[in-house]
């Protein structure tokens, strides 16, 4: 089962694909679509918008697990990114596939255990549980592979729930 | 000149076609597009998506007016209808369509001449311009023809402006 992780932006847009085969998830793509600052709003969403879909084009991942927005402060920064946002859901819905997704602290939790864990002990146990040899750069990325790997672990979880519920 | 007016939201998306000749703004079609409010996120922007999109290519807009959001108090339904805000934006431009952007403010301006006027005297003017018998129903419909209305009268302005500069 392959999972694509999006840690949604209009600057920035960290995507990171993974491949899960039982307990075992190994990175097979990630990086980031980034858009010009200077150049207006609607050529930036379709610029977001083309770059995730042939990503999911040519990865052509089973999932998609985005991180939940939540601005408690600044709604100005806020409305562009849930723009972006919605551009990135339509393009996985339009190829039909599942959508999940995960507030930073639900990411945290399912990651290194704890809700309210540092951003570098994230990165940290997601580089070691990818066997990665560094930090992906920007944050933007490390942000989505671990959106990507929270669905793996939460995956696996509800499937057993489900088996269990099922005897 | 044909300009699409959008009141964009999640849950109703209101719509107006008018063609403007000269001085003259007549109405073409109006109504709203409706989402169920039991459905997914993702289903509901696949639904206005593919409205929106039919409604262009069956009227064939030359230009898209939308209603700039800003909302100081609640985030949390301010971010849904950026989404979707952000699926429509998404759909003029990829039929290259010229968008325009007016605050509630910019429109009542347009409209009554005067920012703070009430949303009852706008929608009056927008139905004596446009020679309607009545208010369209419900407001998100009235509010996207206003905005259609506000485009009109502005691009004449600019229009004249650009004009006056040139000589």
């Amino acid at each position: 089962m392959r999972i694509l992780g999006i840690d949604p932006g209009l600057a920035i847009v960290g995507f990171g694909f993974v491949d899960k085969e039982g307990h075992k998830v190994t990175p097979v793509q990630y990086g980031c679509i980034q858009t010009e600052a200077h150049t207006p709003d609607e050529e930036r969403l379709l610029h977001v918008y083309e770059g995730i879909t042939q990503l999911m084009e040519k990865y052509k991942p089973d999932a998609v697990a985005l991180e939940k927005l939540f601005f408690a402060r600044n709604v100005t920064t806020a409305l562009p990114v849930a723009q972006a946002r919605g551009v990135m859901v339509l393009a996985a819905i339009q190829r039909g596939l599942p959508i999940a997704e995960y507030t930073p602290m639900q990411v945290k939790q399912a990651i290194v255990g704890y809700g309210k864990a540092e951003k570098r002990q994230v990165q940290e146990m997601v580089k070691m549980f990818l066997k990665l040899t560094a930090i992906p750069k920007p944050d933007d990325v490390a942000d989505a592979l671990a959106v990507a790997v929270c669905h793996a672990h939460s995956y696996s979880l509800n499937s057993k729930l489900n088996e269990v519920l099922r005897k």
